[in-house]
């Protein structure tokens, strides 16, 4: 493999491109949660589209594979490593430069390395926004936000990653450049390729810039915390509040009594409104005036009807801060109680009712003794519906197997937004019909029929 | 052929599915404006899914090509047979259910014969709306909307028809049924296959359902026409809007002086401001109080900054649709000033200003005494660069040459929202790189390998 190595390291022109000591290797080799580990020849960090270019040409001629990775956030091990084919670890952390923004046309073009929260500061500093937001934008990158077709809080209003994607450069598994790096916001000339590679996790392709959409900036923004009896009670709330306010709604989050109280006993504070078994977090922002006097009004009915127990609206950044907290640490709160087997589950919006009470009485039937602890972005039906009490990884597959068969009743989805990495591709051929299964394998062998990118992930070909 | 067709009749169950009359089928075989004229053995109207799923069977069985027609409102020849191989029409206008509403989850069910006005009437039924609007839409078929990925005047808010599909049934090119009908509006589960067949103009499959976005209702909807004396001044206030009133501006149009004359002339009327170069029609659409005095506060900045000239704002819808008349009429206008070549394209937003000059200039030089008639969604880039004067199709080539060039050296769009079809297939060959043609080709055989498909649209293979 020396040989190999000795390509690699040629092909990138500066000394910090190339790492193939085991201790500088590590950080690159495992997940941040400690859940995934693999093996590489050495990591390749490229610092520009043509030396990926070249490493992929690398990777083709000898035969070995490569493992995309960007921020390394992911939560199915998608950037890590697995199965015995030798492979080399190619970061785009070195690829960060911030090309372009265009104003007027509410553009930002952007290459794979950047750390999502830099682009989305690049925005505001000229008035605009990037309107994606998730947990991890800290050290996230935009390719692997990208690949992995990302969520989080505003999908609601803006939609996911692929949303905000207009144009794409992609090496293929061949090595040759496909420059779709267009900022235009209409195109139909011919197939949309860039759609390929949005959400595949770099199995068939590797983003290495975009042009992604801004959006103008909120002057308003204010959050509603409300107390409710059911899932149900959110989803007329939900009705509602679209029909007075519109879609300046941009966060809608549902979470149990149990998940709030984790919460509070973790890190103080105190819930905002009346104890109740349901809470709602709801967020408005637009640049019309009066934002916290419209959504008080706009709780009143709600109310008066009896669907809503009780409410408070934020007067200033710094409540809505606060309510903000308490669903933010749901994640945090749920780690110090202990194993939890996790599930980033969808289904129809109008579903999660029936779904939230099916799945809990099919955890109650296993009768293991477990807690359910389930929030997330109701709004656009996505419940990260947790397990907590698990005792082995025997118990966490009847546990996850027992969620999963609910979510296949309501056609769901296993995977809403942390992708399927190397963590779920069993579950993925078995949630998804024989067709389904057999285009992807289609799509895979006609873009990447050496199979050099990104073995073992997605699609359960290696 | 007598054995395809009995096949054909056996597979349909109604009677007035199967048509072979010339007379009966001539609407189905030549295009609304006339251009684009084919031939076919039949035209079929199957009445379900499994009927499509039938007829693409016996289309692989015998080797014959099937032509998917929605509402036959193209631009481009999409759904007009042509080429020399044996054809059947598959029209799905007798599937137009509307399978089902999903309120809170905002979304819509409807079957690719589905119109798209019908859609829409559905949404605003239940105080909700399908957010995508164009000239035909009284007759365009969902499923054509989707097949061309149609783009509109809200485009600049909402995104093109792509961003509206949530979930597709799709016939595939052996006969089996691609049931990606889920209404979840977070999916990374796998690849994302539906987006093969959006903008694919049928060429990979036969969408014959689809679940669609729906958006809240805004009640304000108030629109603003200004006077302006450069396109490049018509961005300052697009910036400007945005970052004032934010992303509720819906659409924002150019038109220049001779294009709005021309229509005033054609259907009287007045100009609601006083006479420049240009003319912008900019609407707003909210759910908060008092737009019209928003929009009306956000222009006194531009007139006294003096980069807008004059401005009009609508105080009633009455007053806000004779705004949009003077730019719905465009079109017409210009059929009735005489031939014209027109062009649908698209540039980066910023690019907007440099490329009109820079095509009126490539107009000028030519020395063939031909009139520009540019107008179009400026706030997405997509401008309908039409040129009147030309006196033949030899003509026509050079004209179509001159702008196309100068759509290349922006990296620009051929075609923005009116699709490839048979019109544009060598254009399409030359304004893209090798690397994507080879890649369109590669799709093409992947998902269509007998070329059952819509031969001889988009791609450049039959």
């Amino acid at each position: 493999m020396n040989v190999v190595l000795d390509a690699v390291r040629a092909a990138i022109s500066s000394p910090v491109g190339y790492i193939d000591q085991p201790n500088d290797m590590s950080p690159y080799l495992n997940d941040w949660r400690g859940m995934f580990s693999g093996d590489a020849l050495c990591v390749a960090r490229p610092g520009s589209t043509e030396e990926v270019a070249r490493l992929v040409r690398i990777a083709s001629e000898y035969n070995v594979a490569l493992v995309p990775q960007g921020g390394n956030t992911g939560l199915a091990g998608g950037a890590t490593p697995t199965g015995t084919r030798p492979q080399i670890l190619l970061s785009l952390n070195r690829m960060s430069q911030i090309r372009k923004i265009d104003r007027a046309g509410l553009t930002i073009t952007a290459e794979a390395g950047c750390i999502l929260h830099a682009v989305k500061q690049a925005a505001k500093e000229v008035g605009r926004q990037v309107p994606i937001s998730f947990a991890s934008e800290g050290s996230a990158s935009i390719g692997g936000m990208i690949s992995t077709n990302a969520g989080g809080v505003n999908a609601l209003r803006y939609g996911t990653a692929r949303h905000l994607v207009l144009g794409l450069e992609v090496v293929l598994s061949d090595g040759t450049v496909l420059n779709g790096l267009r900022n235009l916001r209409k195109d139909v000339a011919g197939y949309d390729l860039k759609q390929l590679f949005i959400g595949s996790e770099g199995t068939l392709g590797i983003v290495t810039a975009a042009v992604l959409r801004m959006a103008p900036l909120s002057h308003q923004r204010c959050a509603g915390f409300v107390s409710i009896n059911s899932a149900g009670d959110a989803l007329r709330l939900l009705e509602h509040l679209h029909g007075t306010l519109g879609d300046c709604i941009g966060a809608f989050e549902l979470m149990s009594d149990a998940s709030i109280q984790r919460v509070i006993r973790l890190i103080g504070g105190r819930l905002p409104t009346s104890s109740a078994p349901w809470y709602v977090l709801v967020e408005a922002a637009d640049c019309a005036p009066e934002l916290e006097t419209r959504l008080q009004e706009a709780l009143i009915a709600p109310l008066e009807a009896g669907y809503i127990e009780d409410a408070a609206v934020s007067m200033s950044l710094n409540e809505l801060q606060e309510f903000w907290t308490l669903r933010e640490n749901m994640g945090e709160a749920e780690k110090h109680a202990g194993r939890s087997v996790k599930h980033d589950v969808a289904v129809g919006v109008c579903d999660v009712p029936r779904f939230l009470e099916e799945a809990a009485t099919a955890i109650g039937n296993l009768r293991m003794d477990l807690d359910v602890n389930a929030f997330g972005h109701v709004g656009d039906g996505n419940i990260h519906f947790n397990v907590l009490g698990s005792r082995s990884k025997a118990d966490d597959v009847v546990v996850n197997r027992a969620v999963h068969d609910v979510v296949a009743r309501f056609d769901g989805s296993i995977a809403a937004e942390h992708g399927i990495g190397q963590y779920r591709v069993e579950e993925l051929l078995l949630s998804k019909s024989r067709v389904e299964n057999e285009l992807m394998a289609t799509l895979k062998r006609a873009l990447d029929p050496a199979l050099t990118l990104n073995p073992g992930k997605v699609v359960g070909i290696v």
